[in-house]
């Protein structure tokens, strides 16, 4: 038995080692039952303890900070923010993007604060109380929605991605792999658990002609950011989404109500959405027109590429970060595709030579990100790890030279490319083209 | 064709009823596929189109906010916000619970900013370059580790509630129905996406002595909060977790590391965890013998209730809510298992006479929340809503009458029973006992 005292008793009867950094490594015999990973032979930075109770931080002596009604992170956090510069040099204001950092964050859920943004004239403060969805077009009924009129209609809750069509664009057409951070590169992609109205109950209500067979979306921001999508989407699975983990959408990912294209390329994700016209065509909206098109190597472009590819990505370790001397570390990523479930992840330690399959993390969800992981015991020695992505219709995540054998030289959306870290003998990562 | 004008084309063509309400209402014929769920025979609330074009809100025609580095909600928002007021008084300084809003929010993942807090002694302001963990007791070799050193174990992530066991109790004790909201009363339970170090292999790490049995687990918040908990758990599934929601902790919620016992009442999840020493019986600590444990009618008391009882929800509607005329509502609601998963809900609208299925959306994750939905054609006369949820271990969530036989008068933990929410003929909602 033992009193939960301050001064813990066996504190003051600890081996005469405490206090030394114990440089040996100990090997686990147990298996991580709990990840569903058998983990054998596992190298840990474990010391042994330090004795503690003669001088209490201040924390543990004087009363905290009271209850607060909207929490936020801890101050020593403040490094974890989203990045806001460009890779390009200056965009004109109102225009850029604010990308996650993928390499600070574990789990799948990306923390609203968090989750990317890309915006054409900035992020427009709009009156929930004043702002109307109108549906139109080649409808039997127009029909405007308030968001008090969708808030009554049956919702459904989906945890899925969402990823820029211009995501990880550096490693497509720059010419010396960038070597920013994971999130500073790739991290126009998030994920959260969205909830809405079925956009196919909102078409039914105003009728759609059968000569309806796409739609035009249109944002109420001030760049009125539009894409034409397929009617075949909006009866698949389109969501009018209004929460966002939970609460309302954030300002910067459309509140008061967002088009969600689960899977789709991000910018069909129409935010602050107005209008939804029913079309007998695409739009050709300048927002599909100047941007997210994929030019051929043969002069050509693919007129249009919603589906995002399957696609992965370590996010520990990754450039910039630096191993601390062999031995164990756990590989850990995410891996997406917008065709569905991921099926498989395969991580090479050596420049894509050999692969052996990560464990993946919990249930993993259709359209959603998925953790991977995989435990490494690193011998010291340089090393190319790189992750690939399978997804349940059998698409494989593309080497660089696929990827670019498939694009014009200045090809530098959908890039779903294997990324490649270089580990030196001196713990540095990097970014390498293989 | 059309071009994404600011001034649609067809706003100028919409038929003359524009402008007017439509007080009729249409049923629909689609079924909610994306939903998973067959609904026919619902009554909307939408309006015909009413002409946009000619009066564009500032936001729409000026350019928005610059990007951010971390986002906020909206300032409309700000209504959303924790219930910190005590429905008992006041209780001393640094004491008290932050509770989650259930009733404004969607979906099954709640926002870090608004999970719920219930400290002892305030939260503390923990430097992670200073904190150690120290596991010692009946073990081999007593250990510390910095955050640093956990941060390099195999981490594992699941989605999964904490529910505090005096969550609740105002429906238990209160000789009158409570009316306050439903996150006011039943709000000391939250979901996020953790992830951390398997507490099975920190003690792996440590070596547990055959004598091992317990553990006593203790905060490092200068209430120095503690618990006993079953070596058991720690092998079946706790996790000493450092990310909420793919974000690091938040203060409230334990920064930089808290325990995680998924499915156990939410105290022995020791936030801001500092010392787990290994023990051969429970410690019975200040905060396992004063609180949390149950008195039964015959004047005897449970000694430890761990698992946190099936229970559920309806969320919307809600005390406190007004129906806005007969017509469609969805009902919508929160499940969830101490045990593991949901495997079915069902709702009552005439206070538990007959019964029929809710919906359970998505995966119905083991030990998470589960949010279930039922759409309902409310005729405009008086009726009782309740909501019952199944485990697949075939426990059911008891009725108020039922916990009352099992608990003594005073008892007000662990209490899972049926809410029932009376809607009037006036609309209103209402909190009752049947």
């Amino acid at each position: 038995m033992d009193t939960p005292s301050r001064k813990p008793d066996a504190a003051a009867q600890l081996p005469a080692t405490a206090g030394a950094t114990v440089g040996r490594r100990k090997f686990l015999t147990h298996g991580i039952t709990a990840a569903g990973a058998a983990v054998a032979g596992i190298a840990l930075p474990a010391r042994a303890a330090e004795p503690i109770g003669k001088d209490f931080p201040a924390w543990a002596t004087t009363m905290g900070k009271p209850l607060s009604t909207y929490g936020q992170p801890s101050r020593f956090e403040e490094p974890v923010k989203r990045y806001t510069g460009s890779a390009y040099g200056t965009l004109a204001p109102g225009t850029g993007t604010a990308r996650t950092p993928l390499e600070k964050l574990e789990g799948v859920i990306t923390p609203n604060g968090l989750h990317y943004d890309r915006s054409h004239n900035g992020t427009p403060e709009i009156d929930p109380a004043k702002h109307k969805l109108l549906i139109h077009g080649l409808v039997k009924r127009p029909l405007t929605f308030s968001i008090a009129d969708l808030s009554r209609y049956p919702m459904v809750s989906r945890i899925c991605f969402i990823e820029c069509a211009g995501n990880s664009s550096a490693t497509a057409i720059s010419p010396e792999p960038p070597q920013g951070s994971a999130g500073l590169v790739h991290g126009l992609v998030s994920c959260a658990d969205w909830t809405g109205v079925p956009l196919a109950l909102l078409l039914d209500e105003a009728g759609v002609d059968p000569a309806g067979k796409w739609l035009l979306a249109e944002g109420a921001d001030s760049a009125a950011m539009s894409r034409s999508v397929p009617m075949e989407k909006a009866y698949d699975d389109a969501i009018v989404a209004l929460y966002q983990n939970g609460e309302r959408l954030r300002p910067e990912n459309g509140y008061p109500v967002r088009l969600l294209l689960p899977g789709w390329e991000g910018n069909m994700s129409v935010k602050w959405l107005s209008r939804i016209k029913v079309t007998d065509g695409p739009t050709h909206t300048k927002d599909e027109t100047s941007k997210y098109s994929d030019p051929m190597p043969d002069g050509k472009a693919r007129q249009f590429t919603f589906e995002q590819g399957v696609k992965s990505l370590i996010t520990r370790p990754s450039a910039g970060m630096t191993m601390n001397g062999a031995g164990l570390y756990e590989i850990s990523g995410l891996a997406w595709s917008g065709a569905g479930r991921i099926s498989r992840v395969e991580v090479s330690l050596d420049g894509g030579a050999t692969w052996r399959d990560a464990a993946l993390q919990g249930q993993a969800l259709p359209k959603s990100l998925v953790r991977f992981r995989l435990p490494w015991d690193w011998n010291g020695q340089p090393a190319q790890l790189q992750s690939r992505a399978i997804d349940e219709k059998g698409n494989m995540q593309p080497t660089r030279k696929a990827y670019k054998a498939e694009n014009a030289v200045d090809g530098r959306f959908h890039n779903n490319m294997i990324t490649t870290w270089s580990i030196g003998a001196d713990g540095s990562v990097k970014n390498v083209y293989v």
